[in-house]
């Protein structure tokens, strides 16, 4: 792990740091976050950031306005990059952004060429951490939000692994992949054909398989959707999601932003919300 | 002059706008931040922002976090591009980055093949300003703020036309350009070899040259600057322009920010002050 950037920013520290991932088998690279409270040592939780689509490490840090808000509430924020990359990883046969490098919609695939590589979900949700965390003043608390195709790999994420995630929200998220051309042309090629193996990675399938009788399964999600976003009907889905939360009674809030897009200018806007919403179920807010 | 894109942002608007400049004779792209107050109508103070080598309209928006006190301030912020552009606009022989197209250095040339489109101080001071003063709910006012080349321009434009700006303040300016490798290779070609001629377009000599008997000549400059700067001590030189300052009395507050770089994570770690600064002087403060 070798650091390949640091910039103070609000008091603390912006990092890069590149590392050779056994996950994903290439080179990664990460950005960190460190508020004023973690350079000076004391215990802080983490915040993960997913990207979405053709993002790298860089576009959270640079563009979302998070490094006020994170300085003043003492969160960490850790963004990885949204693929593998690299002359060695298979990307997009016809050189398309929203599949293969730039998109690895932070799943673990199952199918040739895209399997060796393709190991995202567990980059983020074990390798990742585990790297990192054991070498920053970590209070033990973890929450994960995301953009996009970072905001269905947050959920997911969350969903999936309820106990390591105290905290979770999204902005925007492609909320029910199987059922848009996005997610359906990532999931077949990454996964193969059987559409049932796709329902552990989409978001509203999971909500319905959460448990209502073990509460720790079922952490508050937060998520705010631009009602000018070009990608809403056909891509996005958020009313899929918003239902089965109803149906399953998963604690869910969907505030919709009227004239709002599916740019940085939405998430800046918005995720001082975020982030003291994260802070308050994490144990460090005001 | 055509809208090309408009996205909300923090209750306000984020505008992209083209047009053909009689000034500089080519196509020009700038971009407008309208706080809620002036969407509504009001009147509001406008703040020019120049940015730095390689910028577009575009980096200041992005990156610098400030859309959302200039959305409580009520400030209405408008970026020009950084110099001519187009096939038709010569750039730099050897295709460097600090010299031509992204490197206008805010002055007007006289040399050839330059003086047709570098004309960047005339399109700033004037032309724009007319263009789209008319059209904002504009209430008299003006700032002016920049960063490094952009800083440079701003102190420049301010000195030259006191009676334009009622505000001024810089980020890591290029503050004595006639003494810098970047000032002196730009300046040499765009001005020629008579360095008597460089000195209107030099922030130091300029503050020599303004008179402290016409208070409105003076108007207070706020500077800000990393002293992890990477260009501080080649490039910079804030120590000129305090010495300017203290010698013909002009009103200099320059900050050293210990730890900060040339970045964007500076600028949008001390926006805000710099906001309220400007908003204080234009009348538009809380």
């Amino acid at each position: 792990m070798e650091k390949i950037a640091e910039q103070k920013s609000f008091g603390g520290l912006h990092q890069r740091y590149r590392h050779v991932s056994e996950t994903v088998h290439c080179e990664m690279v990460f950005a960190v976050y460190l508020p004023p409270a973690a350079k000076e040592g004391n215990a802080c939780p983490v915040l993960y950031w997913l990207s979405g689509l053709t993002c790298t490490d860089e576009n959270f840090m640079q563009k979302a306005g998070a490094h006020r808000m994170a300085a003043e509430l003492g969160l960490i924020i850790v963004a990885p990059d949204t693929s593998p990359r690299g002359k060695e990883v298979p990307g997009d046969p016809d050189g398309a952004w929203d599949f293969g490098h730039g998109a690895g919609f932070y799943l673990n695939a199952t199918q040739e060429p895209w399997r060796t590589h393709y190991q995202m979900h567990d980059y983020v949700v074990q390798e990742l951490p585990t790297l990192i965390e054991t070498k920053l003043p970590f209070s033990g608390r973890r929450g994960i939000s995301g953009h996009s195709m970072g905001g269905h790999g947050a959920l997911v994420a969350a969903l999936r692994h309820p106990a390591r995630y105290q905290s979770i929200s999204a902005f925007a998220p492609i909320s029910n992949p199987m059922q848009c051309p996005w997610g359906e042309k990532a999931f077949r090629r990454y996964l193969g054909n059987n559409r049932s193996s796709w329902r552990q990675w989409d978001a509203c399938e999971l909500m319905a398989q959460s448990s209502a009788n073990k509460p720790g399964d079922r952490v508050p999600i937060l998520i705010d959707q631009g009602e000018a976003d070009n990608f809403l009907q056909e891509q996005l889905k958020p009313e899929a999601l918003e239902q089965a939360a109803a149906k399953h009674g998963y604690p869910l809030t969907l505030r919709r932003q009227p004239g709002y897009d599916h740019s940085y200018y939405f998430i800046a806007s918005f995720i001082d919300d975020h982030l003291r919403y994260h802070a308050a179920c994490l144990g460090n807010a005001d």
